[in-house]
């Protein structure tokens, strides 16, 4: 085929893409107003809108045209460097292409009601603490992950397929190494720290008005460098981000009046996931490549934002004397110490949306190992609350009183597929340390910016490393393009062990 | 064919149409964000987003197989009742095709095109007073108009076509007879009160704060009727009513703190329009017939709630002490009458949207006679500007000073077609009268109750005589089935000249 041929078909490419992505940003504006604004008499019109756009966007992807472009464009492809902001369209269209055309439509659309009634019963099941009820649904979602993963037999393990939906190119056998030298070195550090006397939280509960928390947060979100321009911030219940184009990136937050740190830590992860999708070149709007790489990296920058840099000693070093003149009767008598220690408290606890830093990658790989082992055939669904029972004792020494506070608390086995829902957010936080090391080891004066609320040197090196790239790299093509080497735990286990080494007084 | 391949047919076109209807509703969410809560840097996205959903809702619609199943099911529509859901549905759905699909695509591409350059150009040439430059687009325009209505050959008048997009089933034939016994009655009476001296307005002025503003008009809308479980308020730069489902309808103000009646008058006029919606029987959600007869019967309920309820002296009566509460230092000292007589000044002015009750029309009717001159082929462009300054002389006695005060000052025939686009207005005034006489005729005690802020019997009239038919029946079929005739001026007249001859002591 010549070349203004091929050109005239990745032309068509585009544009059948560009439609694909303008009925998906829709049905996130309908989403995110779903969550935000709309009126509970409006929740019937609006999954009826949703479930339309969505399936629209779905046919038009799934369209056999597309696959017949994708083919021919196979010598376009190969004629660019594999960096071009070309290829890398043909290299993750394909991919998504595969994966959503791989499994028949009457399936997904089985899973998809299958996941409304599992969703809906599990709302009413965990409340009412009766695992039983959902059991039978969830043998069910774990039959239908087996099967969704049997239509991509080119991948080595069971998992692998569920685990590449979320992050493209992570698999068991990468993933499992990585959690395998982490998980030890962590259950001893939550060990020692559990052995010293508990931080005074009392700086952190009080009264502190929303409005003047919301404040603080947009302060310092602006200060990061998130763009008001192109993004905003609005109250819900479940703090997110979500985009409708490289110019309109827009976060949550919700907060709670008694505790100054939930709206606060929420603002600055979301933020962290904003700026990144903030800094995709502007070269790659409207297409798939405007997204993050994967779970792993947008989560890693979420982290970076929120505790690398803002449960870091320089930053409250800095913010600190501002928090206290907004809320002078409450903080005007406690020290930074003290307040610093409060925002960086250890604590074996129940719930991983609660945990801190270090407990927290102990909930993620249990949940992990757990929906390995389901997939393996290794675990029954009906042993589930006893083996999760088990993990939380010998992982973090405590045991839920019952399955509300155990099996049944998070919602993602109850409204997707069982598998590839957890490994990213403890990937993010080895990631996030990962990357911070390597800007400060280029940019050694991002320590110092922080102490001084200045964050130009840090972000500008993330737009430039990361960010811009969107999802043209993989996982471990980016980690190898910005740290010149695999993804690591070393990084991110000296900055735990540095920082809670200091602040608990243990060595580890 | 069968009754039961009829009843699939039938079932096959609402499910077309219900896409179609998700798809507009989508777009009506995108539209409502961009004018309340999107970001600057969100327009370029949201606009393309937009015209993605447009675009798919006309290819939807204008899908041959929509007209063959409106064709097969004429027989079936023909066997029911003229009232029933089904027929109506299939009466409407086949007067909206056909108007969708007798204009090429081609030119309707090239007036959206055209349109977009026009708005732009008028956004710049209003302000800087400057109708040389919009003249070459506006002869565009006139000549895209006079393109449009030849599709239409059925029509007797080359304008009806265009009022028909607006006000189904009215023509120039119709409303003209209606407009010429108006005007002279609306010319004497605005004379007549030009003889009296200038009311006070001093009351309306001042400072009230933002906050107050918006909870007393809300606190009036909830009397009214307005279900805020199913729609909500929002702040926006013009006030507009947007619908996303019949459990999702909501409104926008504006508020100007140093002026009481624009974010309060706004408001109860927007309500009046999203009663409407809230009102339609739930059996036609998801149907091209959710939604209003017209434009003018549209009209006629955001002006009945906001002046022949909201202006009248009955509802001050019982809200004016409430309204003293919330600004006690603003109206604790001015007398009812007195701020009765503020929020009902009449007075000739250059600007339709700022004008009263009594002088409107006039302003409506001018532009109305113009568009159809224009189409006629009678006036030319080029002498627009002068036309327009001669009868605001006769009619309204004063003269712009100016174009941009003058014929620049609506954005209509900068952004749309000319044509049918005013009559609504007027023909609004007209029934909202004419309805709120059937109402208080049948249930004499509504007038009563307006002056205890209580709105059932009315609000239960309307929905039950007008509101819950949706889009089934046209202006002329509604307004035959309320009040037993056609059309009339004379309740409105009997109205403004009753209420205005008593504020101002004229006889007319």
């Amino acid at each position: 085929m010549e070349c203004g041929a091929l050109e005239a078909k990745f032309r068509e490419l585009k544009a059948r893409l560009a439609e694909v992505d303008d009925l998906r940003a829709a049905a996130s504006v309908l989403g995110w107003d779903q969550q935000t604004y709309m009126p509970p008499g409006g929740a019937e019109g609006r999954s009826r809108q949703m479930a339309t756009l969505s399936r629209l966007a779905h046919e038009k992807f799934t369209d056999p045209a597309v696959g017949h472009l994708l083919d021919d464009l196979r010598p376009y492809e190969e004629s660019l460097p594999y960096d071009s902001d070309e290829a890398a369209l043909i290299r993750v269209a394909r991919r998504d292409y595969l994966k959503l055309t791989r499994v028949p439509a009457s399936l997904v659309a089985e899973v998809i009601g299958h996941q409304g009634l599992s969703y809906q019963t599990w709302t009413e099941a965990r409340p009412a603490n009766d695992f039983a009820r959902v059991r039978p649904l969830l043998e069910k979602t774990l039959d239908y992950s087996r099967q969704f993963s049997s239509f991509f037999p080119d991948f080595e393990h069971i998992a692998d397929p569920l685990i590449d939906l979320h992050d493209e190119g992570m698999t068991v056998a990468t993933v499992r190494p990585l959690f395998d030298a982490l998980r030890p070195e962590l259950v001893s550090l939550v060990e020692a720290i559990a052995g010293q006397p508990p931080v005074d939280l009392s700086p952190v509960y009080g009264h502190f008005p929303q409005d003047r928390q919301l404040a603080f947060g947009l302060e310092i979100i602006g200060d990061y460098g998130f763009d008001f321009n192109r993004g905003r911030q609005d109250l819900t219940h479940h703090p997110f981000m979500t985009k409708f184009s490289l110019g309109d990136v827009r976060i949550t937050t919700r907060v709670r009046e008694d505790d100054l740190t939930d709206a606060l830590f929420s603002t600055l992860h979301e933020a962290g996931h904003a700026m990144y999708e903030q800094g995709i070149h502007p070269d790659l709007e409207g297409t798939l490549l405007a997204d993050g790489a994967s779970s792993a990296v947008h989560e890693s920058q979420s982290r970076l934002w929120e505790n690398l840099v803002g449960r870091s000693r320089p930053f409250w070093e800095h913010y600190y004397p501002r928090l206290q003149a907004l809320f002078p009767e409450q903080l005007g008598a406690v020290s930074l110490d003290a307040f610093y220690r409060a925002v960086n408290n250890v604590r074996r606890s129940l719930i991983r949306t609660d945990a801190d830093e270090v407990t927290y990658n102990l909930h993620v790989m249990l949940r992990f190992d757990l929906e390995v082992a389901l997939l393996e055939g290794k675990l029954e669904v009906r042993h589930l609350p006893e083996a999760w029972n088990d993990r939380y004792r010998s992982d973090l020494g405590i045991v839920p009183p019952d399955d509300r506070d155990g099996v049944l608390q998070d919602v993602h086995w109850f409204s997707g597929l069982i598998g590839g829902m957890f490994q990213g957010y403890t990937l993010g936080n080895i990631l996030s340390a990962q990357f911070f090391e390597a800007a400060t080891t280029a940019h050694p004066e991002i320590l110092t910016e922080i102490g001084q609320g200045r964050f130009s040197t840090l972000h500008g090196w993330l737009k430039e490393n990361l960010y811009r790239h969107g999802r043209k790299f993989t996982t471990h093509e980016l980690v190898q393009r910005v740290t010149g080497g695999p993804i690591s735990v070393e990084p991110y286990l000296r900055y735990l062990k540095t920082k809670y080494g200091e602040l608990y007084g243990v060595e580890v």
